[in-house]
């Protein structure tokens, strides 16, 4: 196996602050030392890789000016912060990260002060640099001081309209602000937009070769750097400048290309920045994501398993079933062979969400819009109104920024778009941030909206299938992270009938009513429990709306207790068939109900399975959740 | 009081398709006769004003040029579509806009087929017509046929995320579409952000007298419409060109800018167009909102109840209390004298909000970002990272705009951001697309939330200061559109203890567990029932999260039936209720437990006290409702 490579600089350090003593060649080295060790550490952890590998020359010299955490450094999204947490106290700590107990792997406000705004999402940086430019300039009570607010955000994250937001509120208030645009060219996947195209223009237009000499040119312009006026570091700033006027029209100094790996060039504008910037600035670097090892990898390296250096093959556990994503996929790609309205929308995530398979069979029908899940929605409304039959394939965490454009475009129109949402429940080892916990409960309560859930991989075929057919208002339907249970697969979709559900096993006393993906747990329960005599019913319910009412009043009826279990938050499925319940009058005369639903708590990173069972979700919860219902234990006694 | 002003050419028209034979002399006269239909109309029943008078000449050019309804026209927002819906076959129904069973005040898929998308919150119109420019690309299935699709918008609905967001899809997808912005430099408020600045040195740059010229010019290039290539179309409508690089720069063409109150100019611009766009075009129109009548007033006639022509006198009831809204910017300003780190964000609603009062106290301290919900959200979570006090105020039903930066900027890092949620509950007039339905189940399941919401004005003024002190966590408190009920007003706010519900009255048999401004509604039911020998208990429970526990189970072991209620959808107070008093046990041995919430439909607009009577949470629908539940007639038994 890989050998731990030699790091004689970075050993020496232990925070930000030892930076400030190196001098520029020794910061170079640093770097070069810094990039081997993230590669080497990846390699034993797994983890996003191509980002923080490109940044890693960013990362020194940002530190090495800057005083951290005094000064406000806040990563976009995060998943380049590896070489960040190594500069800021948590290197011995980097061989957890993205487990259980460990390091996230985004950055994070409870891990370090050196990480002042976690993420994990996109295009978020921006604002929360201005709210801490605004805070500083206001006197906020701030532990660690207040100082420079820098954003670092990629060309990636620019597509979302958030960052536009920020910049046009930043550029109108004036207050310094430091931006740093990450430019390379890739966020996840290639990238597609104007926007995206832009940035290449300014790039083509002056190679950062050239600029190097103008960089220098700038600071050795600078001999009493204090004593100048604002005017003349703008024009200092401005001689740097090739381009970017649409920064500059809203209200930013821009500067660059500038070449993001020439960790001389970084620190001359950097000292230079900070010397001088007296409003909103952006600094424009080109790098390279996955430099010094996956660069001419098509995905840049962007997240791996556990790998060899030497080999680059990953060590993946092999898998049993199909993922859920590629069921999906392959569904959608077949019946977009017989209907030539379906079309494809994804928000940057087309190997996330499965349409990178369906673009290569329907270039023309599929569309990712960047990272613009508002977008996404609006834009499949609109082509819905236009007789086509869209798919929004969104995550679930990430549908969350188009809610609103669900409730007002969608929902209240009854446009007939199709929403999949994938990473449904815990996702693992993303973390809380990424956990789709939500989308039932803003979903199902959308007069009209059709919500459905997969317990398994065959489900979802046919739920692609209903939901092509539902052609007079929306759907959607969830399923989760990861492979499925390795069901027989059905040739082909079969539309479910909307709003029944499905018996699984006839039994008495209890019935555990079942919504998404938590089936084979409820199996599981359910076997353990005949084995003490208990012999569960158990339903699949496939809908949150509409509720199959006529199966769960039975359900009701016909047993002691009823225990519906679903891998969401309150407010979800169980919570409108407690309000079915509740309405019907069932609970006036006695019914052991009860909800089980993701907890009140944001659930750090682990295997899903873990997170399930700090959770309560696992077969012996359901298992322990039934013995309790039927028990006496807990049972409180109304007077 | 005023006549109706005689229009004996709008008199002819019936259908867009009765101004292709007019000459475009008739249609400038057309124009003038519309505008003073519109005043007249909009006098005699009050609604949106300002921005239907601006546009004016626009609609009656768009509408002369293009054929709808086969070529799509989307307004933004659309509250300045009422001189469209008086074009497009809805004169007669205008005495009945935004009244019950009447016309919608904004454009509506269900109202008209020249109506292909409806609107109503902001920035959605580019990316709906690019779906419509899709669809007809890929051959959607549309009753109406394929054309243009054009989307109509604002420069505010401009500072909307999703409209760059458009953009940046639209100039990557390079497909004809055309976009007319309406630059009255005017959204609701007096416009804020780097991107007014821009437009408004493009206008500056180039007065449009010069322009006129060059249009007619352009027109004139034009002897042979279609014979001439693609590539002369597009230099043609360059020289009408002065600016406009930053949309440029996103894949759009540029015309620009024009008197949007020149007819003449107008159509020969949108003829020009039609003959000749073949990609991304944007059309930038300078308008006077307010044109003709109220362009003078500060709002510009943004809304207006109904008025006297001559006077401009409005015709509005006398008001008995404060409205909720002044109570919470009075509270606000109040806590701000005493304390420098509160802050205030609003996106474009400074009057709607009540910060308009807020930001002439301290206008440091108050912060205007566009119609920006997301940045709001995550530039207020980035400003109590640093220290202060922000405090968001967004309507509930835009609060969706920044839910996802809910959930991952604020909830996940438990920043205590305070979020004033106005409008919550139904809002009358503005109808299905404003009603705040949605917050409380949206906000109630996330870890760490405190959410509240106010019983009434004085209430208010509690749980702003209540807020105030949760500096550990977010927090979050509703309050309905409209005045309060008239209760005495406290000196000053008191924190209440978080958590804590606060019994109203002692009664027996039935709990009525009220969440919010129904209280007064519960009242009246209870002495209603009191006539009929019934004595409810009334609790106001505060808290929907964190719920007093201790409470809620005190109510349910003490009476035979307990009802919430509130003016939100399921999955919100009632819910969380329900789910404790199922996880207790308290179902168990019976509980006639009801949740009263909004129902599954979306409520067409009416006064709010008619849209809560088809809601059923009015007085009489909840007496009704524990009649029903302490009677047998809708109970169903188990078997």
């Amino acid at each position: 196996m890989s050998e731990r490579p030699k790091t004689p600089i970075l050993d020496r350090i232990t925070s930000p602050a030892d930076l400030k003593g190196l001098s520029d060649l020794d910061l170079d080295h640093l770097a070069h030392e810094l990039r081997a060790e993230v590669i080497w550490s990846v390699s034993q952890t797994g983890g996003h890789f191509g980002a923080g590998l490109g940044v890693v020359e960013m990362t020194v010299a940002i530190h090495a000016v800057f005083d951290t955490p005094r000064d406000k450094l806040i990563w976009d999204v995060s998943h380049q912060c590896y070489p960040h947490k190594i500069l800021t106290g948590r290197r011995d700590q980097m061989q957890t990260i993205r487990q259980k107990d460990g390091l996230s792997g985004f950055t994070k406000r409870s891990e370090s002060p050196y990480d002042p705004f976690g993420a994990a999402h996109s295009s978020t940086s921006i604002s929360a640099a201005l709210g801490f430019a605004m805070a500083r300039e206001l006197g906020g009570d701030c532990d660690t001081g207040h100082g420079d607010a820098i954003a670092v955000i990629g060309d990636g994250a620019l597509s979302g309209g958030m960052a536009y937001e920020a910049m046009n509120n930043a550029g109108h208030l004036g207050k310094r602000l430091i931006v740093i645009l990450n430019d390379n060219e890739m966020s996840i996947a290639p990238p597609t937009g104007a926007m995206s195209s832009y940035l290449s223009r300014l790039y083509a237009g002056a190679p950062f070769q050239e600029l190097k000499a103008a960089a220098k040119g700038a600071v050795s312009l600078l001999p009493e750097p204090f004593q100048e006026g604002a005017r003349r570091a703008k024009e200092l700033l401005k001689a740097a400048t090739v381009g970017g006027t649409l920064f500059e029209e809203l209200g930013f100094s821009y500067i660059g290309p500038i070449d993001g790996h020439d960790m001389e060039q970084l620190l001359a504008i950097l000292r230079t920045v900070k010397a001088r910037a007296d409003g909103p600035i952006l600094i424009h670097a080109i790098t390279k994501k996955g430099k010094g090892y996956a660069e001419h990898r098509p995905d840049r390296g962007h997240a791996t398993a556990k790998f060899d250096i030497a080999t680059g093959e990953q060590k993946k556990a092999p898998s049993n079933a199909p993922s859920y994503t590629k069921v999906f996929a392959n569904a959608l790609i077949h019946e977009a062979e017989n209907d030539p309205h379906i079309t494809a929308v994804t928000a940057a995530m087309p190997d996330g969400t499965g349409l990178d398979l369906f673009g290569k069979r329907f270039p023309a029908r599929t569309f990712d819009v960047g990272i613009a899940e508002q977008h996404a929605v609006t834009f499949a409304a609109g082509m819905a109104a236009g007789g086509l039959k869209p798919f929004c394939a969104i995550y679930s965490t990430f549908l969350q920024r188009g809610y609103d454009q669900i409730v007002h475009d969608v929902a209240i129109q009854r446009l007939p778009v199709r929403f999949a949402i994938d990473r449904a429940g815990l996702v693992g080892a993303d973390g809380a941030t990424h956990a789709g916990s939500y989308d039932t409960a803003f979903l199902a309560n959308l007069p009209g909206m059709v919500v459905m859930a997969a317990s398994d991989e065959a489900e979802l075929v046919h739920m692609v299938r209903t939901a092509l057919e539902i052609d007079d208002r929306p759907s959607a339907f969830r399923y989760p992270r990861g492979e499925g249970v390795g069901v027989e697969m059905p040739e082909r979709g079969i539309a479910l009938e909307i709003g029944k559900g499905r018996m699984i096993a006839e039994g008495n006393r209890v019935a555990l009513l079942n919504f998404g993906a938590r089936l084979k747990e409820v199996q599981d329960a359910a076997e353990a429990l005949s084995a003490r005599g208990i012999t569960p019913t158990i339903a699949d319910a496939r809908f949150a709306k509409p509720l199959d009412e006529e199966m769960i009043l039975q359900l009701a009826r016909h047993h002691e207790a009823l225990i519906t279990v679903e891998e969401g938050a309150v407010g979800g499925f169980g919570s409108h068939v407690a309000h079915l319940l509740a309405e019907r009058g069932v609970f006036d005369t006695g019914l052991k109900y009860r909800s089980m639903v993701l907890p009140d708590i944001f659930i750090d990173q682990a295997s899903p399975r873990d997170m399930y069972a700090v959770a309560k979700l696992n077969a012996e919860d359901i298992e322990a959740k039934v013995l309790d219902a039927l028990g006496v234990a807990r049972m409180e006694k109304r007077a």
